[in-house]
């Protein structure tokens, strides 16, 4: 379908707006539908029909675009309209968890819903650009019909049939990207105390995070593999530059919250034998084979 | 300096074999010594000369760089040979707290030498390459003079007199990075119990990573500012995803240690009235003035 077909957007966050906008200029009919009716003014001006109501919303695309903030309200907002719903597409890009994404993908299938969820790998400033992924799971044939539209607002990258999998890839990247940024905030606490700005020391760890960032695929052998067998890096190494990490925060007055759990897995590690094995096999405590 | 002047590189480990390939290879007369002698014979056949004895490799070169597992090692090997190093330079690479970078510049000033420390923002393969920075504090003459040589290492950045900062910002970048990977173990992980490989896991989280780092001076800025007024990315909006990471984890049996911490620090925030402010303000949490 690569025609300019009619799109609703239902929500008006960051996301959604930005998402609508990039419809709008595409030449998609787009109607915009938000519980503060306020937030849909600035895309009403660029040419948006905005609805009354959500059964109005949906009713208007074949393909409704739901960016709301959590699932439960997305549960809350399309439950009652299952019927006005029926026949049509709900891509879903709310964050919920894989069993949140599979019970709606249920409650769409039992109502002929095709129901497609997403996860987006971008901050609002990212959409539309080439570094904002989209990922998909779900009706694979609702997907398919869609991607065109799909992929204007991020590269679409489809992950399978059960439709937890893209909430499940997106929260695991995010997880990648909170603690990394919790690396950075722990960081800039340790050089301000001696009188270091975050905005110099963001300079220098931007350039070495995105540096040691392209080891990430040979650990990702050994944790494939489940050899850790290595001569460097072991985690014996690694757990003796946690320690300094975390005596030198102690000695600064760092709280220690965001390190220490790292220096706890290798030493886990270590008791059980595996000190002279690489880092990586920390993914070991925390695996479910782990209990 | 800029003549081909004798360096002597105490401790042959993967860094400290880097380092003295790469001055060897740039011409300097390069004397190593290491505990187990063994660890020599390839930069011997390079043309390194093999020193029996630290006190023979020290007395070797007016430029000693030193690359051992701790700083207790280097305090253990220099402190017996103090008379020898007077008037040379030590430049100490090895990763310590600033407390023993100072203790160890407090010493060496009381024996007449010039002590450098050093962070090392590398990986062995990093070394010689422009990816690779260099901190350096201390004293900055004899910094200066030895430049030139250092910089065929890699990027050098001096910080200053004080010779903790070097450690400090080096451990600063370490936690970012550490915290980097560990996120990606718990991604790792996650994306593990549905079937999906950590290889393929690793290219979108590397690009995710490097994409998302960008950002990374705008969280300094509210950091810098303490002024953390926000309309988007507010600390509730990232404790519900946070929340939403935790309970997916749980739901697939991956335990939370690597991700609880941000959610505490979040609803640490939220406690304290500042839901609405920025994420960033987490660092108000760990800093000493939390205390």
């Amino acid at each position: 379908m690569t025609d300019r077909h009619p799109v609703t957007v239902v929500g008006l966050g960051a996301m959604g707006r930005e998402i609508a906008r990039i419809l709008l200029e595409a030449g998609h009919p787009t109607t915009v539908w938000n519980r503060t009716p306020g937030r849909a003014d600035d895309l009403v001006a660029r040419g948006a029909i905005r609805a009354g109501t959500v059964a109005q919303a949906v009713t208007s695309s074949p393909l409704v675009l739901v960016c709301v903030l959590d699932c439960a309200v997305t549960r809350e907002l399309l439950e009652p309209i299952a019927a006005e719903l029926t026949g049509r597409t709900v891509v879903q890009f709310t964050t919920g968890t894989p069993e949140q994404a599979r019970g709606l993908a249920a409650w769409a299938a039992g109502h002929g819903i095709d129901y497609v969820d997403s996860g987006m790998m971008a901050t609002p400033p990212m959409i539309g650009t080439p570094d904002s992924t989209f990922l998909y799971s779900g009706d694979q044939q609702a997907f398919e019909r869609y991607r065109p539209t799909l992929d204007l607002v991020g590269t679409s990258r489809y992950l399978g049939a059960d439709a937890g999998l893209a909430g499940l890839y997106d929260l695991a990247l995010l997880s990648g990207m909170y603690t990394m940024f919790a690396g950075f905030v722990h960081g800039a606490a340790m050089v301000g105390t001696v009188g270091g700005t975050a905005a110099d020391f963001a300079e220098t760890a931007g350039h070495w995070i995105r540096a040691t960032s392209h080891a990430l695929p040979y650990a990702a052998r050994f944790m494939d593999s489940r050899d850790y067998t290595t001569d460097v890096q072991s985690v014996e190494f690694n757990k003796a530059a946690l320690d300094v990490i975390v005596q030198a925060s102690r000695d600064q007055g760092v709280a220690i919250d965001l390190v220490e759990p790292i220096q706890r897995l290798l030493a886990e590690q270590i008791a059980q034998g595996h000190g002279k094995e690489a880092f990586d096999r920390i993914i070991e405590s925390i695996r479910p084979s782990a209990a």
